[in-house]
C-alpha cells in the first residue's frame, strides 16, 4: 500500500540504499506552472546534512522529472520522478544485517516479508519521505493558485515547548533558523538541546504543529473521509510519528460545550463568520473555512549511537552499537514533510469537492 | 466516501431520520459462525437510552440481516443490513431548519451540498456509528477465532482521569457501570460529572482508551498503510473525535530513544520478546506481536440544551436552544464504537497479510 | 468486489432467495430532482414475469428508497436502497443442494467459498441486477440534466439478427415489444423463437446494442480507465455476457486505417466534426463528442428445464432436471441492466472530468 | 487513472518522446526470484525495431529496475522501474503540433486536459505498453512458481484468420516468427499481408488469442469483479483494441443451452471434470480450472504515412501525411503485451483469493 489519495494520488517506490527513490503522482491538474526551483527548494528543506542538526549523510537530492510535463506545465498525464541515491555507505549496516535495531522496524519487516533489505534501513527509513516532498511540491504549485498556504513549524523538542499558538508568532521566521520555530530563543533552545543530545550518541522527540491558510468551505468527504480523518493518516504514515490532534485536540476534552463551542457571528460583509476556532477550520468533517491547524507528535529515533541491548535474527542475546548517519532528533526535516502529506490531502479533498454538484 | 478498509470493507448509509441506517459489508471471510445474538449484544452496548447517563431516544436498535449469511454461517458474499429508525421527533428540529448549531456539522454540510437534512442532524449524526457496530460485531467474530480480542474503555471524563495504564486495571470490569470505565469508584466520580453537566444543559469531553491482545507479527502495510495510521484514520472518522495517540504518544515526545527503545530479548521459548512496549505494539507501522493500544480524544458534545448565539442561514444573528434528546456525554456510548472500529481495520490488515507470499 | 465506480459508486448486496436485494449508491451529486416514478419504470423494465417471455417468478420489486434524498431531492449522501424477496420457491432448488448444473456458477462457488446458498442460484442469481437497474436510474436522472441519453435494445436472439445499425432504426418503438427490438417485425421473429425454446425447455442467446447520445468531449482516464475499458469491465460485469465490442469490434480488424479512420472537418459552426463514426466515439480511451455505440454477448442461460448429465458434490455422476421458473433467453429482461451499467459508467466518467482541471 | 489492479497493482508514466517510461509494481509477493533475463527477453518481444514488419524507431529498451529486490528476491516492497527513451525524432512530429491525426487520441487528449504533448503522440503512444509488459513480467515470474502459464499468439490479420482454436497448434512456435503466429504458413501469409499494407503507408488490425493454463479453481469475485470482466478491462486499456470475449464468445450466442452447457464429468482421479470446455474456464466469474481462453480485436493503426484530410486545432481543413516511424500493424508486437496484461490480472485474482478464508 503505497499509494495515498483517492484523485491527487502519490505512488512511492525506493529504499534507502537502492538505486534511487521517487515515485509516480497520478491526477494532477492539468495546465499548472511547474516551478522546478520551487520544487527543488522543498527538497533542500527535507536533505540531510542541510545543517549541523542534521544527518551527515551527504546527499544532493536532485529530482529528476521524468513526465507529465510539457513546455513548462503540467499536462494531467502521471508524474514520475526520480531522486538518486549517491552517498550510502552500506557497509556501515553491515552489523544490522543479522541483528535488530530494538524500537525500529527490522524485525517487523523481517516477520512480514520474510525478507529484509537491513541496508540503511531499506524501505522503513526516512528517505522515502523524499517522495512525498517532490509530490508536495506540486500539490502546493495547485493550491498557491486558488489562494491556499501551507505553514508547518517546529513547536516542541523535548521538554522545551514553544508557548501559546500559531497566532502568537511570525511564522515567516520558520526558515531563519536551523530548528525550523518561529520564535529565535526559542529555536536556540531546542538547538541547544539536539545538540546535546546528539554528543551523547542519544536522540530526542517533538512536535510539529501546521496550519492550513486559506481553505475553502466545504472540503472533506463525510463518513470515512472526514477531512481531519485524512490529514490524520497521512500525518501517522509518516516515520516516527506517534499522535495526532487537531484543534483544541487532547487538551479540549475537559471543557464544556459551552466553553468549547465556535459562537456564529454575522460578519460586516454578510456572510458568516466565527468569534473563536477552538474547532479548528474543520467541523463535521467538513472544512469551514477557517485556518485549519493541527499537531503531530514524533517519537525520538529508534537508531542510536550508543550500545544497546538486543537479539539476532536467531535470538540470541547481543549488544549492538549503531554506525552510519542518523538524526539525534527529526523535527527539523519533518517540518517540510508535514506541509507535503498536508498539501496533498488538501488538493486531493479540493478536487474531489468539484464532484458534489453537476 | 462512505466506504472504510480495502479487503473487509464496510459501506455505511442513513440518516437519523430516515426510514433506517443500515450498510453492505464486503470481504467477510467465508464459513464464520454468525452469533446474532452477539451482535444485537454489541448493538445495545451502544444503544440510546441504554442508561440514566445517555440521550432519552429511546431505539430498540434490532439489526436486520439481509443476506450474506446461510444457515448460520458467513458465505463470502456481502453482508446487507438495516436497523430501522423508530423514534424520530424530527418536530424538534423544526428550529434548526434554517438555523446553524455552532460547532456542529449543519453549516459546512449546507455549504458542502448546497441542501441539508436538518432533521436530527442528518447524516452528520452520530446514529450512523450504529452501522460500524454492526460491521465490528462481524469482524470480531472473525477475529475471535483466530484468538484476538479488542477491549476500549472510558479513562478520561472532563477533568477526571482514570490514572496508569490499561494494564492496571481488571477489563472485566468496564462493563459493570454505566460510564464503561473499569475502576467503579472513578466510574462513579465520572458519572457523577456527566449527570451534574447534563443538569445544567451543557456537555463535556473524554477520552477512550483501547487495548488489542493476540494480534499476530506481520499486520499493517508500509509506508501509507501503517498500521496506526489506518486505525488513526478509523478513530478520527468517529464523531467529535479530535486525537489519535498510541503507544506513548504526545508524553513520549520528551524522552530520549535510550528510555523509549524498547529493548528485545530472548524469551525462555526460544521466540523474540520485548522488555518494555513503549511502541505500542506496532514498530515501522507493522505490529510486532506485543498488545496494541491506543487512545482517542472526544470533545464535548456540539449540541446544547441551553441558550446559544448563532446566526440563521441568511446570516442573520439569532439565538437558539436545542430541543431533541442528546447526550451530554458520548463517552459510554462511543467505547462499542472505538472497538467496532478497531475489529474493522484489525481484521481488514490480517486479510490483506494473507497476500504478501505465495 | 461488490462495488463499481471511483465517484459515483454502488455497492450491492442480495441473494435471489434472501430477505432482500439491495444496495448503497456513494457519490451521487447532490440537489438532483428524485423521479421516483420513473425507478421504479426502470425496475419494471427488469421485472420478471412482465411477459410470457420471461421467468414466470412473479415479484412486485417495489424499491425502498431509505436514505439521501430530502424533499424530493438528493442531499450528496449515500442513497441505501432495498427491495424485498416475496415470491421465493426455495424448495424448488431442493434437488440442487448438492448437485452442480452444468455452466452454472454452483461448482465454482462452492469451490471459492466452500460454502453456497444454492436457493435459487443465492448471489449468482441475475436478480442481483435489481441493484443495478436502481442505481443506474438515478444516473440517468443526473445524465438527464446534462442532456446525455442511453438506449438499448435487443439486435440479436439466436440466429436471428436485425440488420444495420441502430441508426437505421426507430429507438423509440423498443419497448412496444416484450422483445425490446425497435423493428416488429424482428422483433416478432425474435419472439417466436424465444418461445418455441421456452416450450423444449431450453435457452438461446443473443446480442445487445447499446448507444449513448449527448456525451460531452473529454470522457475517460488514460491509461486504465480509458471509457471503453470502463463499458467493457461494467457489461462484462453484467450475469450471462460473454463478449463487448465498440464501434466497428471485431468486424473492423480487417480493414485498413485509411478505410476505418473518421475524417475530421470542420462544422459550418466553427467547431469540429467527423465525416464517420467508425471509432464509436471514443478515441484513445476519451469520448469525442459523437455516439458511442457498443454490443454486448450474451450466452444461452445456463439452467435447462430439460434432463442433463452431471455430478454431485461428492464427485459422482447424476441426472438433474432444473425446477424453477427461469428465463429461456435473458436478453428482453438484459436491455435495461446494460442500460443501467451504461449510465453508472458515464456518470462516474461525467464526474471525474470536473478534476482534471481547477 | 494509471493505475491498475487491487493487491498486485500497476502505475504507469511516462510519454513517448518524454525522458522515460516507467512504473511502481506495488503488492508483489515477497520472496520470489527475480530472473533480470526474463524481464529483458520480455521486453524484447514487444521492442520496436525487432523485425522489418514492425516500426523502424530503433530502442534497446533496456529496463532499469530501482527498488523491491534485495539479493536477488523481491521484498515485497514497491518496485520501481523505468526504460529511458533514447530514439526520439520529435521533429517528425512537429507538423502534427497543431494538426490532428484522424482516429487519433490527439483531438480527444486536447479537449479533456486543454494541453498535449503531441511529439510521437506523447501519452497516448503505445510506447506506454512497456511498462505493462516490465510489470507483467514480474507477474508471470510469480505464477510460473505456481504452475501458471500464459501463451498468446497472433490468431488474425487483416481477412486472414487462422482457422480452429488453440488446441490445434503447437504454441511453442509462436517465437518461431515474426508474426507471432504458431502455424508457420499462415505466418508467411500474415507477414505478406503487412509487408503489402506496409508498402502502401496504410495500416491493417488483426486478432489476438490467448489462453492460460494452469490456473486453479475459484479465481473471481462477484458481482463487479468477475475474473473474465477483469479480463476484459485489462485489454480493452491496451491501445486500439475495439473488443473482448472470451469462451465461445459472439459466436456462442447462436447457440442453444443443450449445446454450449459443458457437462460436468467424475474424473477417474476422484475430482470433477468437464466434458468441454465452451465456458472458456470461467463460470460465474470464477475460474473453474480448465483453460482460459479469450480473444482480442485490434484495429487497424490511426496513423497512416500517406495524406489524409483532417483539421487543425482552430478547426481548419488540412491535410496531413504523418512522418514518424509507425507500426503498419499491431498485432505482432501485440502478443506480449496481452500476455502481460492477463499475467497481472490472473496474479491479482490470486493473491485476493487468499483473503476468502481464514
Amino acid at each position: 500500500m503505497n499509494s495515498f489519495g483517492q484523485i491527487f494520488r502519490i505512488t512511492t517506490f525506493g529504499e534507502s540504499h537502492g538505486a534511487a527513490v521517487g515515485g509516480v503522482i497520478d491526477g494532477m491538474p492539468a495546465g499548472i506552472l511547474v516551478d522546478e526551483d520551487f520544487i527543488q527548494y522543498e527538497l533542500d528543506r527535507r536533505r540531510p546534512g542541510q545543517s549541523r542538526l542534521t544527518t551527515a549523510r551527504n546527499e544532493a537530492d536532485k529530482v529528476e522529472i521524468l513526465s507529465g510535463t510539457f513546455e513548462g506545465k503540467t499536462t494531467g498525464c502521471p508524474i514520475g520522478f526520480l531522486v538518486r541515491n549517491t552517498n550510502q555507505h552500506s557497509q556501515d549496516y553491515e552489523n544490522m544485517r543479522d541483528v535488530f535495531r530494538p524500537s525500529h522496524a527490522d524485525y517487523t519487516y523481517t516477520q512480514k516479508y520474510g525478507i529484509r533489505d537491513h541496508r540503511g534501513g531499506g524501505r522503513s527509513s526516512a528517505r522515502e519521505t523524499i517522495s512525498r516532498v517532490v509530490a508536495g511540491a506540486f500539490a502546493k504549485l495547485a493550491l498557491r493558485q486558488m489562494g491556499i498556504s501551507i505553514q508547518a513549524y517546529t513547536q516542541q523538542v523535548g521538554g522545551i515547548t514553544l508557548p501559546g499558538t500559531y497566532k502568537d508568532y511570525d511564522l515567516s521566521l520558520t526558515e531563519s533558523n536551523d530548528v525550523r520555530c518561529p520564535d529565535l530563543t526559542y529555536a536556540q533552545k531546542m538547538a541547544d538541546l539536539i545538540t546535546k543530545v546528539k554528543a551523547e550518541g542519544d536522540t530526542i522527540g517533538g512536535v510539529v504543529s501546521c496550519v492550513i491558510k486559506g481553505c475553502p468551505i466545504g472540503l472533506g468527504e463525510p463518513v470515512f473521509g472526514k477531512l481531519h480523518a485524512l490529514l490524520g493518516h497521512a500525518m501517522l504514515s509518516i516515520n516516527a510519528v506517534k499522535g495526532f490532534e487537531y484543534g483544541l485536540g487532547f487538551a479540549g476534552v475537559t471543557e464544556r460545550g459551552s466553553q468549547q463551542n465556535d459562537k456564529m457571528i454575522p460578519l460586516p460583509n454578510g456572510k458568516i463568520g466565527f468569534a473563536t476556532n477552538n474547532s479548528g477550520g474543520i467541523q463535521g468533517g467538513i472544512s469551514n473555512g477557517e485556518d485549519i491547524y493541527f499537531r503531530v507528535a514524533f517519537k525520538p529515533v529508534a537508531t542510536l549511537l550508543m550500545e544497546q541491548d538486543t537479539v539476532t535474527a536467531d535470538g540470541e542475546a547481543t549488544k549492538l552499537t549503531a554506525r552510519g548517519r542518523h538524526d539525534a532528533c527529526v523535527l527539523p526535516r519533518a517540518v517540510p514533510v508535514v506541509e507535503a502529506m498536508a498539501a496533498i490531502t488538501i488538493l486531493d479533498a479540493y478536487l474531489l469537492q468539484q464532484t458534489k454538484t453537476m
